[in-house]
């Protein structure tokens, strides 16, 4: 719907529209239908690849209506099987097919005859793999879809995950919805990233796995979430994109109003290769990639564990005003290492002026401390005020907690009471100063005490603090923002 | 000893002596004590801190004679405490000390009387403070060692580490002696490193923390572990040296026997002022330390962890011929980033040719599957045929499995038994080929799930494969390592 037919809408209506794209309809119906069918489920319960959709679906308790559909007919999860879509008993508004990809243009058909608004393919076997009769059969699915007006997820995707909606294509995946938007073309990477994020405290407003996108693509969806009022930072990875100009004009767009995190993949000979037979995209080159991100202030990060700190820092630290940081936490090697991290990306860490370290220095010893910058005196009861005294010193920008957590469980042996009580004075102390702060803990646990670190790291992400698990981490997504802080400048 | 007193010795002497140190006697004593003095240590249970020694030498089953001495007396642990260093009963080979600074000199003399061949410091509070009279202090404690033949580590350390002796500073640090030496400035981070590093398989043959070096320093300790037989790799977190012509000339030779794996400390002007106020040391240029690495063919590290990557592949993996990688594994997405993780850092994989290509795909179906290079087939039972097809293959040098770990537990569910199926799949099809191998173990599991997690990585690492838990882990190790080729040929 585009300005000529405006006048036919309201004054919201209107409105509404001014901020839609042309697909913004659609995708409405794709990120709140009304109604499911899955096409070409196994009646197996033991074939967890095609019933995972299914699983997800119920575990969720997603509040529209279900229908399996699978030629045999039957029960499945205490559902009524639908022998084809054109029995379901009331509309369709999504279909998420796992039929062979043979089968898949037949099933377009059936789709438009059904009234369907969207059809997500999980199923494989199309233009990735390089044979000319499946790249054939993708082009025949993206021209049934266009001329019948009918629109298309994938193929070889897991489609949507909308808290909101009780749409999900995992079952574990967190119910609580989130600011952090999601664009990922692997279906594997997204799992990842969902999965990491939401031990740092991560929620998602949607996220999107789009594969071969023969018809929506992540233009698409990045025009979606520039306008979602629910999404504030948007995580972008990408393998290949369908339309130069028009993906440029939605990322600029989108970086205008949110905070946008790109992984770029495929950037060398060989990775473009992989692309091609992973999605069958087509890469471009990486320099223009970091001249367009830099550009439009987009964060350009490598790596899904980058993203995800990426992710943490935009969720959680407000944007700090300078460079500069100030460290309080435990032990000389550590305080050593975070020091050469930070500095080396472009981070500064500057000494502690005479006058406080001295103001300092009467709270806590020299011997078996670092009072300069950074200050190491976490095994002080004082540590809450030592953090008071560098929030006030105008020379840093932000302050980071440093703590290594060790080999015993906190509150079951002495060693463990007193590396809780550093634990709840360093909260304390972040939580009661104005400053931007984070917090690295970096886990030298055993596997057996894992939880418990988890448990740990909660603690901070419950009080709305970025948490990192190494020093590098913190510097590689602290120097982004800050860079990035410098483009918006 | 040295050359004018040679013919004093056999022929068997005149060898030995040949490849020792001039500290390299007392060195042995460090290292296989017959018996201990823990002086200073507190007689309460809960101080763990000043406790940790007496309860790693329990725990450690030490065989020699261990004489806790504190001035109060009665008893630690079932022990009789000593109230002077001088009322124990037999010679004390070593020396423990958590007294505080100012008493340390004064200790120092008396184990002179005593007949201890060396005392490791504990105790902090010396040169790092930067204070005057602290500095003096620690002038002194060296003065004395020097004038008297005895000889210190520390003061501001943890010490050793031994398991073949049963000496250890941790109490649950592994029991098993391993080919890894450890000489590493600070204590928390050789704490972090044998942490991190026992998961992956690896086990020490020694391991010093030696904090401010004012006697034996980082140069004592290299030699002596170029010349120990049980050691064959060598990590070094150095924060700064002391004998910048004696340490170039310990590590080239070390690095011609043995391969040497290198964290420098304090790299950034705030770096070196950090490493000032940790350990006092002199933190030195860092393009002096490339280039000097460079020449000597030392591997060298920026993190921890990638000391523990750089320790688990030279432990494991045999060298590599070249620079070509041959991926076989799962997923799409992680395929694309393991692929631009190699290449983007110098490493290459190329594309698989077509004759190998077909018969790969007469064993699996191209659709969900790659089946270029990276060969994304784990589902597939003939997963073992492929890697087999893969070893044939001349362009590639070693052959990397990639696999993320998911969400289901193996053995428990039906995808969790597919699951554990492809691990063993995978693991069969590495151990019967003969071209290097190594794993990327991905986890994207629960936190409860973290300790399934290690045991699956403990598979791998038990039949002797290197295991990365990301790709970019796995591609700056095996960068480097295939870098320091180079620097050999």
């Amino acid at each position: 719907m585009r300005l000529t037919s405006m006048k036919k809408l309201s004054a919201r209506g209107v409105i509404k529209e001014m901020f839609k794209t042309s697909s913004g309809d659609t995708l409405d119906y794709i990120f709140h239908p009304r109604s499911i069918a899955l096409v070409g489920i196994s009646l197996s319960s033991s074939d967890s690849i095609t019933r995972i959709f299914l699983d997800s679906l119920l575990a969720f308790r997603f509040e529209g209506a279900i229908y399996p559909v699978n030629p045999a007919g039957g029960e499945a999860m205490g559902l009524k099987v639908y022998k084809d879509i054109e029995d379901c008993p009331e509309p369709v508004d999504y279909v998420i097919s796992m039929l062979p990809a043979r089968l898949s243009p037949g099933l377009v058909e059936k789709c438009v005859r059904k009234g369907v608004k969207a059809i997500h393919f999980y199923t494989a076997g199309f233009r990735e793999t390089g044979e000319e009769e499946d790249i054939k059969l993708e082009l025949e699915l993206a021209r049934i879809a266009r001329n019948n007006g009918i629109r298309i997820i994938g193929p070889n995707c897991m489609g949507i995950y909308c808290p909101e909606t009780r749409l999900s294509f995992m079952p574990y995946f967190p119910r609580e919805s989130g600011p952090v938007g999601l664009v990922c073309q692997s279906g594997n990477n997204s799992v990842a990233i969902v999965n990491q994020a939401r031990w740092r405290g991560i929620r998602f407003s949607k996220v999107v796995s789009y594969g071969n996108a023969c018809d929506l693509d992540e233009s698409d969806f990045l025009e979606y979430l520039a306008d979602d009022p629910e999404t504030r930072t948007i995580g972008l990875y990408l393998e290949g994109i369908k339309d130069g100009k028009r993906f440029r004009d939605a990322l600029g767009k989108a970086a205008k109003e949110k905070t946008v995190i790109l992984v770029k993949a495929g950037v060398t000979q060989a990775g473009v290769r992989a692309v091609e037979s992973h999605t069958g995209a087509l890469a471009g080159k990486d320099a223009v990639w970091d001249a367009l991100c830099k550009q439009l202030g987009v964060i350009r990060v490598h790596s899904l564990q980058e993203m995800v700190d990426m992710l943490v820092t935009s969720t959680f630290m407000p944007r700090p005003g300078g460079r500069n940081a100030g460290f309080v936490g435990t032990g000389g090697g550590p305080s050593v290492l975070i020091t050469d991290d930070f500095e080396t990306r472009g981070l500064g860490v500057p000494p502690l002026p005479e006058g406080l370290r001295k103001r300092v220095r009467e709270l806590v010893p020299a011997a078996g401390n670092m009072l300069r910058n950074p200050i190491d005196c976490a095994q002080s009861e004082k540590l809450p005020e030592v953090i008071s005294i560098l929030a006030q010193w105008e020379g840093v920008d932000f302050i980071i907690g440093l703590l290594r957590i060790g080999f015993t469980r906190p509150g079951t042996t002495p060693e463990g009471m007193r590396q809780f009580r550093r634990l709840q004075n360093l909260l304390n102390g972040l939580k009661s100063i104005s400053k931007p702060v984070a917090v690295v803990l970096e886990p030298i646990v055993l596997p057996e005490d894992m939880m418990e670190f988890f448990k740990i790291s909660q603690m901070f992400t419950s009080a709305g603090i970025a948490v990192y698990y190494s020093s590098v981490s913190a510097a590689e997504a602290l120097s982004a923002y800050v860079r990035k802080l410098g483009s918006n400048q």
